[in-house]
C-alpha cells in the first residue's frame, strides 16, 4: 500500500494515523465486539466517544463555556439557510461580506430568509483581495455580520479578524478551523463543514454562543433550530455517530501535534515554501494579494494553459493528486490542510521544479 | 476478537463482510492511495461509487426510472419538516396515520407546516393494532398520506400497503427498508434513516416520484428542496461520501444474499422463531396485534419487571448487546435487522430459555 499526497479542496487528505486507529477499530472497538457505527447513540460508549471529542474541540479551540458546541448534518450548505433562521432575531438587515465564491452562496441563501446588506465586496478585484474595513458598510442595527474567512476557491484568507462592534461576528471556517490560533471570543457564531480538517464529510461543527440560541423564525424545521441541537447534546434524533467518533480521532491527533499554536507554524511554513517558489518562479503566478493569501487552499496558473493536463498528468504519475483547480477558477490549486505533511507540500514543490525546467526550458 | 451479536435498534449491527471490506479499504481504496473517505464527490472514482449504489439500490427494490432516488442527510428526522415543505403543493390537510411514537413526531413537525387530518390512530389501543383501512377519515384532496411502516419502538409493522388512490403515498421505511419486497409503485415517497437497515447514521435515503418534484414550498432552505438535490444527483453540496460507500457495500452485500425476497424469507424465519417462543412462553409477552408484529423490532416483556437487570446483566455476558427496550416502552427489544444472522436469533432464544427456566423455576 502506497499513500498518495492528496492535495482535494474537500472530501480532503486525513492523517494517516487517524485512519490506521480507525482500520483497526473498524469490527470490535475496544472489544465491544461492534463497530462504533454499530453503537446505539445513547450508549455509555458511544457517549464517551462524543463528550471527548467535544471536551478535545474546546481545548483545542479554546472555547469557553459561554458556548455551545454543536456537532450537526448537512455541511456548511446548511447553515447558510441555518444562520439566518436562527439569528434574524426580527432584526435587519444582516450585513454580509462577500470575497468569493462561498460568501455569495451563503448571501444568496440568506435572502431567501431575510434583508440581507452587503456591506462589502473585492468582486471587481476579481476577489483577490479582501476589502479594507474602514470601506465596509455596515449597519449598526444588523443581526450579524457575515464573513467566510477563508475562500476554498479562491484562496482568499483574511489575515485579521474584522470588528463587528456589537453585532454578533459570524464566520464559515469550513476550510480554515483549526489551522492556526483564533480567538473565539471574538465571534458570535462560526461553521465548518468538516471535510477539510475536521473529519469526513456529512458533518458540521456549530460554535455558537448561548445568548444565541432559542431566536428561530417560525417555519424553522425544527432539525434545523441551534437551541433543539444544543438542548439536546446533538442528539435530538441520531448523529453522524462515525463521523462525530472520527473528528474525534482527528482532535487526539491535533492535540499530539502540539495544537493549533503548533499546525500554525507548520501550515504558515508550509504555505510559504510554496508561495516563495511560485513568485520566484516566472512560468507559475498566484493572483491574490500576498497579505491575504490563504494558508490552506493555494491556486497557481501555469504560463501556458495548454499544460495543464500534462501537469496533471505528470502530477498522478507521482502520486500528487487533485491538483486541478476548481472550475470555475481554472488552472491548478493544492489545498494544504493539517493533515497534508510537509513533506508533501517539498513534493509538489520538486515536481513542479521539474515541471517548470522541462517545459520552460529554465535552468 | 470477538463479534457481539447487537440487537441495537439503531445505529445498528452491519454484515461482518462490508465492515471487513472497509477495514481493508481503509487507507488505500483499490490502489489509489486514499480512503473513499478523501476521495473528491466529484471525482471519477467517487462518482461510480456513488452511481453503483444507487444501481444496487435500484435493483434491489425495484425502483423504475420513474423514481429519483435521493441521498441526502439529518436522518428520518429532517424529512419530517422536509416531506411537508415540498409535498403540501398549496394543498390542504395532509394525511397522516398514527401508529406509535414516531408516525407522532411526524405529525408534530408536519404541523409546523401546514394542517394535518390524523386519518387514523391507534393510540387508544397502547399502538398494539393498526386500525382497519376502512375505519381511516382520509381526504381525497389531502395533499399526501404518511404512513409508518414499521413502529421501530412499538414493534408495530403494516402487514398491507395502504390504498391511497389518487393521493401520494407517503412512508417512513427508515426500519423496514429492503427486509422485504415492496412494491414502490405504489408510493409516491419513501424515506429510510440510513441507520438500521441501510448503513451508518447521517445518511437517508429519499425515493420520490419525479412528478412531485418542485412543489417546495417558498422558504423551504435550498439543501432541503428535493428538486434541488435530484438536479445534482444529490451532489447539490458534499454528501455524506462515506456513509453513502458504505451503503453501496451493504447493496452489494443484500444482492449477494439473494436480495430483498430471499432476506424476506430470512426475517420471517427469524420472526417466526421469535415471537413463536415468546407465545409458547408463560414468562416472556409481547402485547402487539399478531398479524402487526414486526419483524424487525421485536420487544418483549418479562414476567416481573424487577428482573430485567439480571436479564440484561446474563444477556451481555453472552455478548447479546443492547436488548434494553425503548424508554418510553420498558422491558426489552430485540432489533433483528437483515443484518443480524440467524445464529444470533438462536443464541438470543438459547439464552431467554435458560433465564426462564433458572428463574421461573420451569423445565
Amino acid at each position: 500500500m502506497t499513500r498518495a499526497y492528496n492535495f482535494c479542496a474537500g472530501p480532503a487528505t486525513l492523517p494517516a494515523e487517524v485512519l490506521q486507529q480507525a482500520q483497526e477499530e473498524m469490527l470490535d472497538w475496544r472489544g465491544t465486539g461492534m463497530s462504533v457505527m454499530e453503537m446505539s447513540h445513547r450508549s455509555d460508549e458511544f457517549v464517551a466517544i462524543a463528550q471527548t471529542a467535544e471536551q478535545d474541540l474546546r481545548e483545542l479551540a479554546g472555547i469557553s463555556d459561554d458556548y455551545a458546541v454543536l456537532f450537526m448534518q448537512g455541511g456548511a450548505s446548511s447553515q447558510f439557510a441555518t444562520v439566518p433562521l436562527n439569528l434574524m432575531r426580527g432584526k435587519s438587515p444582516a450585513d454580509y461580506v462577500n470575497t468569493g465564491i462561498w460568501s455569495k452562496k451563503a448571501i444568496a441563501e440568506a435572502r431567501r430568509f431575510g434583508e440581507v446588506n452587503v456591506a462589502a465586496s473585492s468582486e471587481e478585484q476579481g476577489f483577490t483581495t479582501v476589502p479594507d474595513q474602514a470601506s465596509w458598510k455596515t449597519n449598526p442595527e444588523a443581526a450579524y455580520l457575515h464573513y467566510t474567512p477563508n475562500e476554498t476557491i479562491g484562496g482568499l484568507e483574511y489575515d485579521f479578524i474584522p470588528d463587528s462592534g456589537d453585532v454578533p461576528l459570524v464566520a464559515d471556517m469550513s476550510s480554515s478551523m483549526l489551522s492556526r490560533p483564533l480567538d473565539i471570543s471574538k465571534f458570535g457564531l462560526i461553521y465548518a463543514g468538516a471535510q477539510k480538517n475536521i473529519g469526513p464529510s456529512g458533518l458540521v461543527v456549530v460554535i455558537i454562543r448561548k445568548d444565541l440560541l432559542g431566536h428561530a423564525q417560525s417555519g424553522t424545521p425544527t432539525m434545523l433550530d441551534y437551541k433543539v441541537i444544543a438542548d439536546n447534546d446533538s442528539m435530538y434524533n441520531t448523529p453522524a455517530t462515525y463521523s462525530w467518533y472520527l473528528a474525534g480521532l482527528v482532535f487526539k491527533w491535533l492535540k499530539a501535534q502540539g495544537g493549533v499554536a503548533a499546525m500554525g507554524e507548520i501550515n504558515k511554513r508550509k504555505a510559504d515554501k510554496l508561495y516563495g517558489y511560485i513568485d520566484n518562479s516566472d512560468f507559475y503566478a498566484n493572483p491574490i494579494e500576498p497579505r491575504f493569501r490563504s494558508w490552506m487552499n493555494v491556486p497557481f496558473t501555469l504560463a501556458d494553459d495548454s499544460l495543464n493536463s500534462a501537469f496533471l498528468k505528470g502530477a498522478e504519475e507521482r502520486f500528487l493528486l487533485n491538483l486541478k483547480g476548481h472550475r470555475t477558477v481554472g488552472g491548478m490549486r493544492a489545498s494544504i490542510y493539517n493533515a497534508m505533511p510537509e513533506a508533501g507540500v517539498d513534493a509538489l514543490i520538486d515536481y513542479m521544479k521539474a515541471f517548470e525546467k522541462e517545459r520552460a526550458g529554465h535552468e
